[in-house]
């Protein structure tokens, strides 16, 4: 048995956005409902809908950005009750066994990951995304969203958050408290690095093509800003830093910003490039340098990148939209046009 | 003031080896002047004194691989003394103050590091290497030779061994103690690294061009010893290793090697192939993964390999020459002709 719940369907890979219904299965024992208050626009979303990923199932509600209240819990569930702010990130299911899993690393599930939406869930049916008013999820991949975030601001942290949180704890760690950090690119997952790093004590720079968003970069804690199309960027910070995340997904030139790079230093990229990057070995081994590749997050950690973000007081900076305006947000997020992050108020779907 | 030692030249490009002197400067108050016993034969002396890597100086005497024994000290130095069996490596001096320096890697001195030949000296001169009778070098970059350790297998190790160790050391460090190690290749460097990894008690699987030295791999400690030829390889071993150490300098298709690496795992380059390598992101996005550049290692990391190579019993294979086959060895080492370095006996220069 199932319900059915408004929302958001893209019919085809050159299609606009259709109010339809998705259906949501009755509660299993460790279930939990969740009244969908707000969902974020990824970029991964915009690729995947429009097939740039590979193909899919049409249609499709994409959507793994995911902030609301919990409205139901099966008799199994402990975590959660009613009326809990909640939130579901890019996974909804995995083995919980595997070695991966059990190290809390679900996203690398020896077995199989189940993806929020466009994936094969465990009972054969296709997952469907937070553009919708409601979701059904097994209580292991829902997450608290702490009172001091507000749900709006919280949904993009359970993508763009994690996926920088993750890289960033990772290799500070591995850098040390004073490490000098920079952030390439000043989008949707750029903003929250710059965040996140100053929040972890780090001392960050933004690398973005120009100057434009210098003043919000600053104010959201980074102690220079530099544009990566002026030549004179990667002499002057040559050898500057312990950690670069590249949130970029276009083609760089990857010796440049290894010169940028202290001995031992890590480049980490999330952004994903489409095609293959020149690599010469020379770079990496003279001065023992890394690069990194870092993928979202598990759910243990995300709940600690949700506790971090309220105790410092950090969350995305978004625009809210409607449902009518999920179209042209598309538009405006492939143009960069946005800061930092689309938020659709589900409320909208099917009003 | 200087003295004269026979040494080996090579007098250009597409030369032969000539028999010569080069110029030992006189004691500084921490010098140490060491009779030269044995001197390895490392790949780069051969891609140096061709002026593969760069246009160079002619006469050119190469050698980093020096193991000898103290004959004379100055005034000030400490730590060794007439009669000591000591080794230097590739560097021969460093600003001594920065903060690489202060860190115990002198390979990435902040201001300049002098490399043991073909290089300028902090006085000006080109530094002229180990395949001679004696060289003159600061105490601050002289290491002990073990007793355990013959001068002889100990020459290589102060490349060889040392470039192999600092990889070894880091990234297993970071995989914990049960760690799946790969090297791949089995020549000069690789058969170091399958026995470093296997004394640090790793499970140590070699990945070899072909099966001709499985029995000597197997005997350095390997566990298993795999083709890279047969394709099923890659297959068999899919997510098998947390550390991969490549020697290889040559292509490498990058995603094939990164598919072999659990989660987080780490492919680790001290081959330096002569091209830039094709490198997709997604393939270190999913599951985390890194690749990093490893390049010799620093003084007190060198003496700390020659220790735990004594404790452990293990040296590097060799074959001893005499200086009137110096030009024949290098031929059979680019032709990967081997078992597994040469190391010239010194005593034979200008005999």
């Amino acid at each position: 048995m199932t319900t059915t719940t408004p929302a958001l369907a893209m019919p085809s890979a050159d299609g606009r956005f259709e109010t339809t219904t998705v259906e949501r299965r009755d509660l299993r024992a460790d279930d939990v409902r969740i009244d969908v208050k707000f969902a974020g626009i990824c970029h991964s979303d915009i690729h995947t809908v429009r097939g740039e990923w590979g193909d899919i199932e049409y249609p499709l509600t994409p959507g793994h950005e995911i902030a609301g209240v919990v409205t139901e819990v099966g008799p199994d569930v402990s975590t959660y009750k009613v009326g809990d702010r909640v939130g579901v990130g890019c996974m909804v299911d995995s083995c919980g066994d595997c070695g991966q899993c059990a190290a809390g690393h679900e996203n690398f599930c020896e077995k199989k990951t189940v993806f929020t939406y466009g994936d094969t869930d465990v009972d054969g049916t296709t997952t469907q995304g937070g553009y919708s008013r409601e979701v059904v999820v097994t209580e292991r991949f829902v997450v608290r969203i702490p009172d001091g975030l507000g749900l709006d601001q919280a949904a993009p942290l359970l993508c763009a958050g994690i996926t920088l949180y993750t890289p960033l704890k990772r290799w500070l760690d591995h850098a040390g408290p004073d490490a000098k950090v920079a952030i390439v690119g000043m989008g949707g997952l750029g903003h929250m690095g710059v965040k996140i790093a100053a929040a972890m004590g780090a001392d960050v720079t933004v690398l973005s093509q120009g100057l434009s968003k210098e003043k919000d970069g600053r104010a959201f804690g980074a102690s220079d800003y530099r544009a990566t199309s002026d030549a004179g960027t990667f002499q002057d910070l040559a050898g500057a830093f312990d950690v670069i995340i590249s949130t970029i997904s276009a083609d760089l030139d990857l010796p440049q910003y290894l010169s940028l790079l202290k001995p031992f230093g890590a480049f980490v990229t999330v952004g994903l490039p489409p095609r293959p990057q020149q690599l010469p070995f020379g770079a990496l081994i003279q001065g023992d340098k890394t690069i990194a590749g870092s993928n979202i997050g598990g759910i243990a950690l995300t709940q600690e990148m949700l506790d971090f973000c309220a105790e410092h007081d950090i969350a995305a900076e978004i625009e809210t939209i409607g449902a009518d305006r999920v179209d042209e947000a598309y538009d405006r997020v492939v143009k960069s046009d946005v800061r930092y992050r689309f938020v659709i108020d589900t409320a909208t779907i099917g009003a």
